[in-house]
C-alpha cells in the first residue's frame, strides 16, 4: 500500500501516518525525493482497508498494490533502477551491458585466454561458474573456492567485474572429498561483484531470504535467473523476496523456458516477449541469456540481437576459447569471433533504438 | 533422395537415372540450373538403398534426406526462395516485408480508413480476414465473399496486395443463414494475392493436400502459420504437403506458441528462436506475426523488432483505425502511429544487419 | 440464456417469451420434459440484458450461461447424455464402453484377425482408420473407401459397431493417383456408426460446422478428440459447434496433451484430471484414449485403468494382431492378451465404483 | 557400470575387480545377496571402456548403465524397495500407503481435530507443513520449530508417523523477527519420520547433497517431490543425488505438472502416465499427490483413484477440518467425509489389482 501525502501536509501529519503504520505492526519506506510525500507500507496488507490511512490528516491518496510484488513494481517506483558496480560500470544505465565468459571455470589457462579476448572488446563483466549445479551427481561439480580465487586473479589482470553463481547454503565438496569450511553463498559473497542465483534455485525461498539478509549491508548486486517454467509473476515475487529482506540491487535475468522443443533444433524457448512485460511491470533492469535457450552455438546470435531489439538492458553470453573441449555447455558457447560480431551488432541496435 | 550427376555425365546417363526412378514408381524434379546435374527423387524412399542409383553410370553422389521434409529443406535447395507477388513486390527478397491490416474485415469505412494510412507508409500488403475461425459458434464468423470483394476494392484503390485466410473446404454461411455457392478455398484463391492458412488448420492434412492441388497451376503464394503447439518439424512437414502437391510458393509464418502464459501479461509465447532454426533448416521465407503472441498492443513493438533482429524476412501485424471498437482482437491491434514507429525502426534494424 | 417459467405460467405466457426471442433474431429450444417450463435461448446474447425476458409475465428466473458453451454444458442440461448406437449398444450408459482396433486399416486378413479376438471379449465397437492424417505427405495415407467397405464387412461378420475417422472435406487420392468421387466426410457418414474427428481437426471450425449440418438428419454420433494443446474450454466449444449446427450426439474423447515428454518414456501426457472437469462442466459422455498418450505398449494398461477410476465412460484402445509389423503406431498397440487383461480389470473397477 | 562375476569366480577374482575399481578412483557397492556375484561401480564412467573390467579373470559380463541414474534404476536393482518406518508401517509394501493432513500447521486445535479423524480411518502417516515455501515474502511462512513440536505431540497422541517438509538450509525467522538457532533441515531431521523435499527444491542440488550426507547415518526416509516442470529423467537424477550421498531410502512423489491449465478447472495437470514409467525405470516406491494438481476439492477423488489404478504405491492428500478457513490451500483440501470415501475406494481398487 502506498500513501501519498498532500502538498500541504506537515511533517507532523506524516509522522502520524508513520506512527500508525508502526503500531499496526508494519514497516515503511519513504519513497519521495524530498522528506514529505510518499510512504510505502510493507507487509501483508490484504486485510487492511485503505480507510485506515485515508482518514488521517494530510493524506491525499491511498493506493493498494494488489499484485503481490511491491518493492520491485513500477507502481511502487516508476523510475528504472540503475545498478552501479563501481569504476563506472553499470547495469540498467545508458549503455548496453555485456557479461560473457565460460559456463564453467576449468583452469588458469582457460580463463586467461578468455579474459584476453573479452576485455579488449569493451566487455566489462566476465562470467564463470566456480560452483556448478549439475543434473547428475556424478558430473564435475565445479572448481569451488579455488575457482573463485582464479576469478579474482582475472578481475585483477583484466580490470573486469565478476558474475558467478551461488548454488546454495551447503558446503562444497571437492573431488577428493574435502569439504570447504564456509558455505557456498558466503564464499561467493566475498569474491563476486554480482552474485548469480540460478534458475534451479529461483523458488528456494529460504535461500533467497538468507541471501537478502546476508547482503543487506554490502548490497552486492544479485543476478536472479528465471526458473525454466516460472511464470513472470512468480519471478517478480522471487525478486521481491530478496528486496524485502534487505538488498534492493536485483537484476532480472531471462533465459529459455521449457516447452516442447526438439533435439538438434533448440533446447529451450527464448521468451523474448517477457522482456517487454518485465520492463513494464517492474523497475528492475532486465538481462537476457541467449545461450541457455539456444542449446546450439548457431542459435545464439539471433536470439541475442532479438533481446536487445525487444528492449533488454544487457546480455549474458557463454563463450569459450575452445568450445569443442569445454567441460560443460560447449555446444552453446560462442567463439571469440562470434562474440565480437554479436557485440558490435547488438551495440548498433541499442544505439539505433535509444 | 538427391542424385548428383558427375560433371562428365552425358544426357544419356541422366536419362537412365530418370528412367529408373520412374520405373520404381517415384517422381523426380530437376534441381540444377542447367539441364544436367542434380535430380531430386520424391516419395517415401525409406526402404530404398542409395546403391539403387549410385551404381548407375555418370552418378557422382547419392544423398538421402532423412528429415521427412525434403522439398522445403536447405539440403534440397541451398538457395533461399524469393516469392514474387507481381509489381515488384517480393517476400524473402532484399527488402523487409510488411503485411498489416485488421484481424477481421468489418466495413468499407474501416478498410478505407486503414488502407489510407497503411499504403503511404510504404507497406505493400494488406491483411484482413473475410472468413474468421472463431472458438465460439456464436461469434461473428466474418463477412465472407462480400469481404473478399471489399478487399479487391481496397487493392484497386491503394495499389496493395491482399493476404487473407482460407479457413477450409466448407461453404460459408452468413448471419441470415445463406450458404455461399463455392467453398471458402475456391473463393479465397480467386481473390487473394497470398492465401493464408491459419494455425488451427496447420495439421488438416487433407485440406493442405487439396490446397496444393488447387493452386498447382496458378501457384499463388501460401502463407502457412505454425500451429500453436506444433513442433518445427511438423511445421516443415505441413509446408512439404503443399509443395509436394504442386505449389512451391510457401511462406512460413511464425506466431506465439502455447505455454504457461498469464492473463494481462501476454497471451502466447513468441518463439523467436524458431526464426534462426527455420532459416537454417528450410529454404522458404520466414515471416513473424507479433500480434498473435502479444495479446496486448503494448507488447507488439518489442516482439516485432526482435523478430527482425533475429533474421525474419518480414512481419504480419494487426492494425486497426479504431482498436477499442474492433469486432475481433482489438486489444492486440496497433494504432496508425504505433505501426509507423514499428515500420521505421524495423526497417532501420533490417538495413543495419544486411 | 435460460428462461425458467413459473409453475403457474400459462401456455400464453410461454408463447409470449418465444415470440420475443424470435423477434430479437434468436432461436430457442424447449428444455423441460413437459411443454411448459424451461426455454433455452441460442445465439450471442452477451449484449442482451436479462431484463429483456425477466419482465415478461410468467417468467420465474432468467439465467445467463457465461461460459461460451451452452448446449453441451451441465448448466443447460443437468442430465448426462446417453448415446444409443442401436442393438442395445450405448455410450454414456450403465456399462463401460470399449472401442478397440488398429490405428490403420491394412488388409482383410488383419481386420478379420482382430475382429475375431475383439468381439468374443464383449467389446462392441471396433475402430480402424480408413483415412489417416499423417505428418508426412510421403507416408501411407490409408486405404480410403476400400477400407470403409472392409469395415462394413467386419461389422457384418462380427456384429460390431464401427468408429472411423473423417479427416476432412477433401477427396482422398489413392497411391495410384486416383481421386475418390465423394469427399471423405460424405463417405465416412455413409459407412460409420460413430464418426471420429481427430485431434488435428478439433479447431477446423468450418469442418465442424459442415459436419453438424451434414449429420443434422441422421444424427450419427460424433467422437470428437481433444486437440493436443487444446484447453478444455476450447474443446467444449468445438463440441458446441457440432451441436449448435444440428447434431446433439457428441462423445468427448480425451487423449494425451503435448508437454515436455521424453523419448522412450511416454509420448504425450495423459491429462486424467480433465475427466473430472469435463464430467462436471458438460453433459456429454467422456471417453479416454490411452494409446495416444502412451507412445509405448507397456504404458497403455496403467493409463486405461486410471481413466476408468477417474470416471471416464469408456476407453478407445489401439490393438493389433501383429503390432511389430503394423503400418502405423505399432509401438503403442496392445496385443490380444493385453487387451483382454485391460478389459477385465477395467470392468472390475467400473463395477466397484458404480 | 555393473560387473557380473561368473558362477565359478573365486573371492580372489572379485578382489581383483574391486582393487582395479579403487585404483581407478571409483567407489563400488556389492549388489548380490551373497558375497560374490554382482559389483556396482559408482562415478562418472562415461570415458571408461567396459574392457577395463571385462578382461579380468572371473568376470562374466560388464553392463553399462547409460541413463545417468544408477542406484535408483531397475537395471541396478530389479527388486522394488520397501521402506520401513517402524511399528510395521511401510511404504512400497503390500498395503496401499496413505499420508494425509493439512497443507500447513496452524494450531493445536486444528491438528488435534485432524488427527482425531485421520487415525481411526486406518491412515498411519500424517502430513503438515511447519516450514512453508510461499511465493510471496509477505505470506505466512509456517509455525517453524513450534510446529514440529506440535507434530510430535500429535504423533504421540494418535500413534501416527509424521511427514513434513524441509525447505532448505536457512534459519527460519518467525513473525516477530526471531531466528531459529538450528537450520530448517536440522530441525526437520530431528522431528520427522519422513523428510519431505518440495517440488521447488527438487533441483537445489547442493541441498540434496547435504541432505544425503546429513541423513547418511539415520537413513530417515526422504519423500522427494517432482518439480512442476521436471522431466522424469531429471527427477530420477535428483533421487540419485540423495542415494549417491548416502541415504538409499527415497520415496518418489509425483504431483501435477505445469501445462496450459485454466482457472476454475484445474491448477496443474496430473501426469498419471509417469507412474507406469517410474515403476518400470526405478526401484523406488512411487506416491501420488492428487491435491497439488487438483487445485479444487472436487477434483481430488478422481485423480487419487486414478493414481492407484495406474499402479502408485500410495497417496499424499491434503485434508482440513475446516477447509474454508484454512490458512493455505483450503480450496484443494478435502473434508473428513471425502477422505474416508477416497480411502475406502482406493483400498478396494488396490485389493482388486493385487
Amino acid at each position: 500500500m502506498i500513501v501519498h501525502m498532500s502538498r500541504t501536509a506537515t511533517p507532523e501529519d506524516q509522522n502520524r501516518v508513520l506512527d500508525r503504520i508502526t503500531k499496526m505492526g508494519f514497516k515503511y519506506e519513504l519513497l519521495g525525493a524530498t522528506g514529505i510525500n510518499v510512504v510505502g507500507i510493507l507487509g501483508d496488507l490484504s486485510q487492511v482497508p485503505e480507510s485506515n490511512f485515508a482518514d488521517l490528516c494530510g493524506v491525499a491518496k491511498v493506493m493498494r498494490i494488489s499484485k503481490g510484488y511491491k518493492l520491485v513494481s513500477r507502481e511502487y517506483s516508476a523510475k528504472s533502477k540503475v545498478i552501479e558496480l563501481g569504476g563506472g560500470v553499470m547495469v540498467g544505465g545508458s549503455e548496453l551491458t555485456f557479461m560473457a565468459g565460460p559456463c564453467s571455470l576449468e583452469s588458469v589457462e582457460q580463463m586467461m585466454a578468455i579474459g584476453a579476448y573479452v576485455a579488449p572488446m569493451g566487455i566489462k563483466i566476465i562470467r564463470g561458474g566456480a560452483y556448478k549445479p549439475r543434473t547428475s551427481p556424478y558430473s564435475f561439480q565445479g572448481m569451488g573456492l579455488e575457482g573463485l580465487k582464479l576469478l579474482a586473479t582475472i578481475r585483477e589482470k583484466y580490470g573486469l567485474k565478476i558474475v558467478t553463481e551461488a548454488t546454495g547454503l551447503h558446503h562444497h565438496i571437492d573431488k577428493d572429498g574435502n569439504k570447504e569450511t564456509r558455505n557456498v553463498l558466503e564464499n561467493v559473497i566475498e569474491y563476486a561483484d554480482i552474485i548469480q542465483i540460478g534458475a534451479r534455485n529461483m523458488k528456494s525461498y529460504g535461500f533467497l531470504q538468507e541471501l537478502g539478509i546476508l547482503t543487506k549491508d554490502c548490497k552486492k548486486p544479485i543476478l536472479l535467473k528465471r526458473g525454466d517454467s516460472s511464470t513472470l509473476k512468480d519471478f517478480l515475487l522471487a525478486a521481491e523476496y530478496i528486496v524485502a529482506n534487505g538488498n534492493p540491487n536485483v537484476i532480472l535475468c531471462l533465459r529459455g523456458i521449457r516447452t516442447f522443443e526438439e533435439e538438434k533444433f533448440q533446447r529451450y524457448t527464448p521468451d523474448i516477449g517477457a522482456i517487454t512485460v518485465l520492463k513494464r511491470e517492474s523497475n528492475l533492469p532486465v538481462i537476457f541469456d541467449p545461450s541457455h535457450s539456444a542449446g546450439y552455438r548457431a542459435n545464439v546470435a539471433g536470439t541475442a540481437l532479438a533481446a536487445v531489439a525487444a528492449g533488454a538492458d544487457g546480455l549474458l553470453i557463454e563463450t569459450h576459447n575452445d568450445p569443442t573441449n569445454a567441460l560443460c555447455d560447449g555446444d552453446q558457447s560462442v567463439t571469440e569471433d562470434q562474440l565480437k560480431d554479436i557485440k558490435s551488432k547488438a551495440d548498433a541496435i541499442w544505439n539505433l533504438l535509444k
